[in-house]
This record gives C-alpha cells, sequence and structure tokens, in this order.
C-alpha cells in the first residue's frame, strides 16, 4: 500500500517493528542522514566500550590486554559475528585490514588455485580500488596476468578457459544495481573459475547466503553497513574448503601458526587466521565490534523488507515532486540493494544544496545522487521529509553550480 | 655518577628536567611499567581526543568530517609529526596500514628499483615479521628473489652484486643491539643496494637521522615508543628522490592521484600518498594523533640521555642483586636501543612473577627478559624498585616452571 501522506509515514513508522532500534545509535538533531551506505551512523554502545578499551584496557591492564581481554583473538570473535550477518559457518571469517588490502591477499590466494589461468575478470564500472587491486597484482606477478573488464551483461559470455576467478561487488557503488550471487558464483564455477565476491554494500543491509551460494571469497567493509565508525577495519571470508594449506602473500607474523615462536620461517596458521597480517588496530576494531550490537536481535529479512518499503516510499515521492531525477536503481527488489540512486547533470551541485539543508547523501561521479536506507534508524517520516526537501531544491533550483569545480571531495 | 642508593634515584629524579612529563600519562597505581617498547603507554591526551572523534565528529558531523574535520589528510598530517621524530623531510612518512603491509610495499617497490638483482640481504635474528614479509613477496614474485639471512657481523661482506636491498631493524627487538645506519646505509649504496629499515624500536626512543644518513625507505610502529595506543596504525618513510613516480604493488583508491574521481585506472599519487591503500582507521589514527602530543617540546636528545641514566642504573643494580641474569644489551650507548635484555634458561617463568609483583616487562623467545625504558614516564626510583624487586624474585627463585607451557603468549 503506497504512503501518500505524512500522516500515512508516520503511521506506518508507528506500525514499524524495527522502529526501536533506532534509540540503539545516537544520531544528531536537525539531520536526516541518508549516508549510512559510506559512513554508517554511530551506536550508543560505542562510545562506552571505547573509553572502556582506551582508558582500563589500555591505560590500566596495558600489554597484560592482549591475554587478560584477549585482544589477540578479537578479529577472530567479531569475523564470527559478522559470518551471521553474511551466511557464512564459524570460524570463516576474520576482520583485517581494508578491504583494499583484504582483496590483494584473496586475489592472490585465489590466482594461485588457478596456476593455468591468467585472467581476472571483473565488471566494467565496479568500485575502482577493486578493478586497481587486480591491476596492482597482475602487475606485480609479472606472469601475464590480466583484468578483463565487461559490462554485467557479458559476464558470463566471457567466462572462458582462461579465468581464474570471476571478481564481482554484489550491489553496484552507483546504481544500487545487484547481482545475482547464486547465478554467477555458479557460472563461475561451472567454467572452472573461482567466484569472489565484494560485500561492501551488502553485509548488514540484506542477509547475504556465501555459504549457500558457494561461494569462494569475499571481503567487505566495516564501516558502511555495519556502522563500524570510520575506517573502521573490513573483513575476508574463505570457504571452508579453501582454509586448510591456505597461503596468502602478506605473511606477517600474527598469520603465523604460532605467532610468539618468533620463528624464524613462517609457517600459515590453518585456520582463518591466516589472513591476519599485522597487529590489528585495537580500538577501531573494537569500534567495530560494540557497532554489531546494534544487529542483536534483528530479523534481516524484516530489515530488508522495511528497507524496500522506505524504496517505494522515497522514489514515489521523488517522481511525483521532482520527475526530472531520473532513478538510476532497478525497481525489482531482489535486483538492487538498499540504496536509491538519482541521475541530474548537475548532482554534486544539488547535494551540496541538499547537505545545507540537513539532508545527507552524497554524490558519485558523474551525475548520480546517492541516499542509502538504512532501516535501523531511519523511519518512514524521514524519507518523506528528505523528498520534500529534495523536491523544494529541485523546484527553486537551489544550488551553485560553482559547487562543481569543488567536487574531489568525500561527499 | 652511579646512583647507589634510593635516596640518590629519588635526587635523581628530583634534578630531572623530563620529570614533568611523567604527568602526560595516565599511568596505573602499583605498576612499574617497562613495556612500553612493547605498548606504550597512554598518554592523557588520547582519551579526550578519541571521545571528540567518537562523539563529535563521527556521532554529529558523520560523513561530513571527511572534509570539515579533514580525516582524509590525516594520514599525512599524523606522519609529518613523525618524520621530526625520525629526521625525515615534510612530506616523506605517511601513517598507512601496518608496519608490516608498509614493509612489503617498500620491500616490492625496491626490488623494482633494482630489477636487475634478486636478493633481500639482511639479519639473521631479525624480528621474524620483516623475514616473513621479504620471502612471502619474494615466493609471490616467483622471479628467483631470495631472502639472503646472514649474522650482523657478516652483513657488509654479504654485500654482493645480486643484493637488490638491505633489510635491517635498526635495533633488536631481543637484544637491544643497534645497528650504525650511515655506515651500513653507506655500504648497501655503495655495492649499487638500496637501503630499508625497520624503525620499530627507534622511532620516538632516541633521535633518528633518516635524511641524513640518506635512508632509502622506513617503516615503523605506532604502538611501542610512539604511544598510540594497541595496533595504532604504522608508518612509512621514502626517500624524497624514490618519491617522484613511485608506484607500489597494493594500488587501493586512496593512493590514487584523485580519489574521488573514481577514474577506471589507477594513477598513484605523486606524493607520499601513493603509499595509502584504503579507508585508514580513523579512531585508531586520531589515538595516535593525540597520543604524538607527549613529544611536542621533547628534546630526544635528552631523552635518549635520561634513558642511558635509567639503563645505567637498572644494569648496575642487576649485576650487584642478580648477577645470574646476563646482560644480553651492550654496554656501549652508541651500539643499543633504549631496552635491557637479561637472559636466563627460565625468563618466561620469571617474567610472569614479576609481573604478578607489578613489574612489566615482556619475555622474549628462548630465554629473554625484556625491559622497555621510557623516559617521558619513568622515574630513576621506578627502576631502583624494578631491580630490589627482580632481586628478590631470583633471590627466593619466586617463579613457577609450569608458566612455560603457556608461553605462546604475548606476555
Amino acid at each position: 500500500m503506497p504512503i501518500i501522506s505524512r500522516a500515512a509515514a508516520e503511521a506506518a513508522d508507528a506500525a514499524d517493528r524495527l522502529a526501536p532500534f533506532r534509540d540503539r545509535f545516537a544520531l544528531p538533531d536537525g539531520v536526516i542522514y541518508l549516508d549510512g551506505n559510506s559512513l554508517g551512523a554511530l551506536p550508543r554502545s560505542v562510545g562506552p566500550r571505547v573509553r572502556e578499551v582506551v582508558e582500563r584496557q589500555w591505560g590500566e591492564d596495558l600489554i597484560r590486554s592482549w591475554n587478560t581481554h584477549d585482544w589477540i583473538d578479537l578479529p577472530g570473535r567479531v569475523g564470527n559475528r559478522i559470518a551471521r550477518l553474511i551466511g557464512a559457518d564459524a570460524d570463516t571469517v576474520t576482520v583485517a585490514d581494508s578491504t583494499s588490502i583484504n582483496l590483494f591477499k584473496v586475489l592472490a590466494t585465489a590466482l594461485a588455485l588457478r596456476p593455468e589461468r591468467r585472467v581476472i575478470l571483473t565488471e566494467a564500472g565496479n568500485f575502482p580500488t577493486d578493478a586497481y587491486i587486480a591491476a596492482g597484482l597482475a602487475e606485480l606477478l609479472a606472469q601475464g596476468h590480466s583484468v578483463r573488464a565487461v559490462p554485467a551483461s557479458e559476464l558470463v559470455a566471457a567466462l572462458d578457459d582462461d579465468v581464474a576467478l570471476l571478481l564481482l561487488t554484489e550491489v553496484d557503488y552507483r546504481t544500487g544495481r545487484r547481482h545475482d550471487m547464486r547465478r554467477l558464483t555458479g557460472s563461475a564455477q561451472a567454467k572452472g573459475a573461482l567466484a569472489v565476491w565484494d560485500l561492501a554494500h551488502s553485509a548488514g543491509a540484506f542477509p547475504v547466503a556465501l555459504s549457500a551460494c558457494n561461494v569462494d571469497f569475499a571481503v567487505g567493509c566495516g564501516y558502511k553497513y555495519l556502522n563500524g565508525g570510520p575506517g573502521a577495519p573490513a573483513f575476508v571470508y574463505v570457504a571452508p574448503r579453501h582454509i586448510a594449506g591456505l597461503r596468502q602473500p602478506l605473511t606477517g607474523w600474527l598469520g603465523h601458526a604460532e605467532p610468539f615462536r618468533f620463528a624464524p620461517d613462517y609457517r600459515p596458521a590453518p585456520s582463518i587466521a591466516v589472513m591476519r597480517v599485522g597487529t590489528p588496530p585495537i580500538l577501531s576494531m573494537s569500534a567495530l565490534d560494540a557497532a554489531l550490537d546494534v544487529f542483536d536481535g534483528v530479523d534481516l529479512v524484516a530489515l530488508r523488507h522495511k528497507a524496500d518499503g522506505l524504496f517505494a516510499l522515497f522514489t514515489d515521492r521523488i517522481a511525483h515532486l521532482a520527475p526530472e531525477l531520473a532513478l538510476a536503481t532497478p525497481l525489482v527488489p531482489s535486483e538492487r540493494g538498499t540504496q536509491v540512486s538519482l541521475r541530474h547533470p548537475e548532482a554534486y551541485a544539488i547535494m551540496q544544496a541538499l547537505i545545507a539543508r540537513g539532508v545527507i547523501g552524497d554524490f558519485r561521479e558523474p551525475d548520480i545522487l546517492r541516499f542509502g536506507l538504512t532501516p535501523l534508524y531511519l523511519r518512514h517520516v524521514d524519507l518523506w521529509q528528505a523528498a520534500e526537501v529534495l523536491g523544494a531544491v529541485m523546484r527553486e533550483r537551489a544550488w551553485d553550480r560553482d559547487d562543481y569545480r569543488r567536487r574531489n571531495k568525500v561527499v
């Protein structure tokens, strides 16, 4: 049933079983935050936890905290909490480093599992860091590997006998279009390739089923839908069948089977811990751990269902209030993540105007206004109001074209 | 003038110009902390800064903080603060990732600068992660590179025409023995090799002169003498002559010349920012930034001078109180860092007994009791007392040999 009045939006909020979760976040007044897909909002659990880690664990217990507060196993513990959200078995996920660095480990590992093949197949227009990392690895290896980037519609046809692995981001960062993970993983594997997925815009946004889809490797981000804070450590998944005997090239001491033996030769940990490298940033990782508390008791199917309702509300209103903004996100729910992307030639300047009026989304080159839908802290009435403000900006043409010159910025 | 009484130690503290700096740290009661070379103590400036970053910058300003609080340039700003401590020019140091990962970038970069050579020369017994990373890179490249590890005394003789780079940790993590950076860098370069230094136990401990020693690359740790907190991000130095045109293989988006253009091809930043990879952990990096405040107004020569006094006090007392503990650290100040290492076959169990009595150092395989001297927060009377306690533990043989079985631990 479409929401066609502010009162109806308020009624939807009153009936929303996820509404109480909003209290788990510290949200600023006067802002409608539609950029949780770039930096998740602050969970209330984070501040006290970080204070505890800084003042008591570090300050008082000092070096002993590696044992007494088990900092040393924090990457695996947090990894297991994320595993539940992405359909992975226990002890197949660890938190470590950044998404880019985890991707490097995974790609190098996967290429070594397909030594007779030379191509990393990916989608043209994938988030650039994935393609950069793949190209950087290919160049480093100097063994004739290459990155083949094709449009989404040509991926399956491009799976030939030279493709070692298919590297895809499940949800396109620009448009929000979502790939069929199960189908594409199967297609890649049927051709003898491995499937590597980047879950940057998936983890914490909707149910992911890595194990059920038979995915080989995955990486993802801690600071978007997982709300782990700016630059939160990333995560990496390895299918159980690949963990035994796995080696990855960033052979740091914490990936060693016995790090504190300080043995002269590297011996890879026979577990997901092999994906660790150096000492992890405990403050940032503890913040991510605390942030995951907001998912306690959350049914991801219900979360996604609410996101679809917010999507419908917002896109319906925009179609009415600002029809010159072209929807870039698929209308079929299974074909998209949980964002709304709208195209306009002056998208950057429009977003600046919108932010100035307290509605925060972001801009992505070349012409995308992007709005993240995070049902744990967004109400229907927020989307109603955001559409009103965007409609007013468009109606008044209330943007400054000169802003465009300053656009090499984060938002 | 040797200190031969507790009163003399107290008098030395009363006369110590660095004594007031102790107030910059939050130190627990009842503990003498001699493990600042493993995890630096908590600077008082950190708690308020982290709270500000979590609650105001992240919580209220959200994604806008990348611009308004300039998170995006934090790695370079903190890098420049570290540059002062290690004798590096402005804009030659960035904070990024972990020491291990930075070393991977540096080694790959340096090998590419010496394409006709195949050997990474290092010291046998160097901190294992350095050797692991070098071996992991050599294996990944599969171009016949190898790691040649020789005793310190044979390093210069081992510099032949196949050595691409000399990789050394300035201060040995076990014994505290310090290399002559200037001489060895010169020897390597005279043979056509590049010099790469790991400053894990140098940065923040004493004056380092990277530029004056003509070092090519360096990496170092944020959580030891820099007090940046558990797993604080690491740093990386590139000599100005190598920055222009530099490429490193972990080609993440934040090392791109224009990250927010999201261009399909990687174009390396023409600056030290090329050493960045993914989004940095802002909470942990902000803690490191705040921690560096403790060095404001600190003369590193005076800092080192005090460390030498603490060294003499402690080793003199141990020679008197526990002569069965063999000093593993060189007596000549220029030949050591700022730690005291003592050998004993039951070192692990002895350290556990010592920690139980409130004197915290650590153990390193196979037989090393290790004590870090951090003059910003240690008093002469602390070292006097630590020696008394260690003497009593030895006299009473107050340790539990069974502890040894549990030794694959951090401390």
